[in-house]
């Protein structure tokens, strides 16, 4: 039998547990070219917010009913494909079921490697790749450059910060509690790092942005961005690949023209999948790094399909630490 | 005696007259490296409207009973300088004013040349430099690219869908009226224009965008940004240098961040002044292109420094035609 976890509506504001259904159903038997897979790690993403929502997004929502996107590293235990055997691991879009029925076109062989294959999903997969597209193709910092990024110890953020300090930047995150701030610096090497639920956040914000940013890796929107904003330095650059900390899914998130014009800014949003000719190089780059102990990555993993749903609302209200993972099998 | 034009106070809304001072007042003796200029031709820019504005701008604001910004070429008719002789013509940021006291780094001797001398304070100098730097650093379209641009017979407007159209792109002009389009079509050589005073001008839109816009040159902002920013092509990219078309000096314009992380939109704001060091090289091409009948340029010239508030808000409200000049004498 298949575990899968499908949309029972479509969130109103906050995501809600309540918005998911657990549903068991018969494994469907394969056809030609298909294999199945059984999950072993399932990766949760805070773009799903906007799948499961019902506004327009840069890719098709999921429906009432229809499986929740998602990421997964599994075990092939049929096959009906050349391509694939059974034992052999795989990784794909399988949503988030506990076993998926798949065609060989789309899943890849996990490569054979000495660094934590869970990290497929985070730092050596589409999470660590938009970090360094963000980093090296949108901001494109000088050494002397000011690098801000928010959700700073999440799979993304973390993995962007790291790569702007070996650069040479200084480089600031913004994280949920002062907790992530103290990991953040000490030991992902952030410079600085200050939690939005401080009191006086803004005010803190400002003094800690004293010299300004002249580059914002936003993976957040939402009042974090209004807050950054007025700080952007002259030809300052804005790269955004994410927008969960937009209020609600009725009401996207509003700049001003005049702002961009006065500092003559770059906005530019990008997501991993633009860049899918750059990945293996970028892959490989990031692998060699985590093996040389020179990003450091850190998961929250959770057990059972069926607490996905409450791990990804936690994720979206900042109370996982790191990369947010369910461990199926 | 110098005649100057000062602002009497930051308009609220629309531009009027009434915002304008005419002050008659002796001219100043010069002081070591300063020259006397006398105004030939003095230039009336859109970028005009922020500076007189109380809004932050990217320049400082034009104070009450200060000078309006504005660019002039003249003759040089006493000197203290041993960069000018009198009979010298250059051009520099005189203001509105028929007699100008500068200092010599202020100005610049006008080369010989064999275009119309006005045609650098248009196609051969800022707005035509605005308008290539646009064209080539920010949007930097492919040849099967469809090109839009608005105040498309403007300084700016029309010189960018020129240059766009000599890169191959499909190039498509807002005008305010339909005889401003049929030149910009017979005359500049765009594909096809379109009145943002026709009755039905969002459908119109529509239809003419029917293949979307991979590059939209935006020298207006406001309405017609709201109005084309839903067909901008994914991966699309905006190019922002200036933004007349706010509705008023009290709120300026705002955007979803939604729409640009669906579209993976470029947004790049730019002055020609962030461009200094390229000035030399893009004014060679743009002049050798002037003389060579390959780039079309229009003026709209009225006589007398007191004439310029009047012409400046008509040129606001799109009644000019081609770059808006005051000869002064």
């Amino acid at each position: 039998m298949n575990t899968k976890i499908v949309l029972k509506k479509h969130p109103l504001g906050n995501v809600s547990v309540d918005d998911f259904n657990l549903v068991t159903s018969p494994i469907d038997s394969l056809e030609d070219h298909q294999v199945l897979v059984q999950g072993n790690w399932l990766s949760l993403d805070p773009y799903v917010k906007g799948r499961i929502s019902q506004n327009k997004s840069y890719a098709n929502n999921v429906a009432i009913g229809e499986i929740i996107t998602g990421e997964s590293i599994g075990t092939v235990i049929q096959s009906n494909s050349k391509k694939f055997c059974p034992g052999d691991m795989v990784i794909g879009m399988t949503g988030w079921q506990t076993h998926a029925v798949m065609k060989d076109t789309k899943l890849q062989a996990l490569p054979d490697t000495d660094i934590p294959i869970t990290y497929y999903l985070g730092a050596a997969g589409m999470p660590g790749i938009t970090a360094w597209i963000g980093v090296n193709r949108i901001c494109k910092p000088n050494p002397s450059n000011v690098f801000l990024v928010n959700a700073a110890t999440g799979a993304v953020g973390s993995i962007a910060g790291q790569l702007a300090k070996k650069l040479g930047c200084h480089v600031i995150g913004i994280a949920s509690t002062p907790e992530k701030c103290q990991y953040a610096k000490e030991k992902l090497g952030f410079d600085q790092c200050i939690s939005h639920q401080a009191p006086n956040f803004k005010g803190e914000l400002a003094n800690l942005l004293s010299k300004g940013v002249d580059c914002f890796f936003d993976n957040v929107g939402g009042d974090l961005f209004d807050a950054v904003l007025p700080h952007i330095n002259i030809h300052g650059s804005i790269a955004i690949c994410g927008l969960i900390g937009e209020n609600d899914f009725q009401h996207s998130h509003p700049i001003q023209l005049r702002e961009i014009l006065n500092k003559r800014l770059q906005l530019k949003a990008f997501i991993a999948y633009d860049y899918l000719n750059e990945w293996k190089p970028i892959q490989s780059e990031l692998i060699s790094q985590i093996k040389d102990t020179n990003l450091i990555y850190r998961e929250s993993i959770t057990n059972g399909i069926e607490n996905a749903p409450k791990a990804f609302t936690e994720m979206l209200n900042g109370k996982n630490f790191g990369k947010t993972l369910i461990k199926l099998f």
